[in-house]
């Protein structure tokens, strides 16, 4: 595991605007933010990928979400939002180690994304289902 | 509270291909999907938006969404892959109950998005940071 920015964050070394922590988790604003408010919500487990993570520091990340979004809904005045967490290079992860970013969306601004589904056929989306299903 | 689609597969009146179901989430693949293993990630609590849900479903929404990952990794056998949760209609919420996406990433395909920064000084950021803190 490697040490990032956001482990030494977590212990004090690296300076950063911190809206909120508790034992498992810290919020902080985005220094590169894609509109004003954007906040990163961080769980203390140094894992590198959601994958990663325990169930336990999941699901205290899942827990401060709503409040997080609240939070960034009445101090932006922006009621629309993006909760957004990538695993890996190729999906967009800077920093390896596991974040969720909460991105106000501002008319024209906040996260840019396209929406462009793939044909899957009924049988496949069945199969790739099942096969989910044996693993969980 | 409107009553949506997946308020009506949560109670079994509409059929989906489920993957994964406990007493407060369950887990479905996307019919519309931006690539093959596009699952939804969805707390049976009927909340429209992520600030409208509560501290203990958004946890158990957290508290599955490694294992999730880990069985979409598996199937697909691709490594990298996008967690996304739209809040609101400017954010691309199509259906008003909350629901994660996760999203593989395939060469080429999956979630596309733009990652434009904007500028917020460094005063603005502490004062936005502040307001936060003072509401967490």
């Amino acid at each position: 595991m490697s040490d990032t920015i956001f482990s030494k964050i977590i212990r004090g070394e690296i300076p950063a605007q911190k809206i909120y922590e508790d034992k498992a988790v810290i919020a902080i604003m985005d220094i590169a933010p894609l509109s004003e408010g954007h906040v990163l919500v961080i769980p203390k487990e140094p894992a590198e990928a959601l994958d990663q993570l325990s169930d336990d520091a999941a699901a205290a990340v899942g827990r401060v979400l709503p409040r997080v979004v609240r939070a960034v809904q009445k101090v932006t005045g922006i009621a629309d939002c993006n909760v957004l967490q990538n695993n890996g290079e190729a999906a967009g992860q800077a920093v390896p180690h596991v974040h969720f970013h909460v991105i106000p969306k501002p008319a024209g601004g906040g996260l840019r994304k396209e929406w462009k589904p793939v044909e899957v056929s009924k049988d496949r989306l069945a199969e790739l289902g099942r096969a989910m299903a044996r693993l969980l």
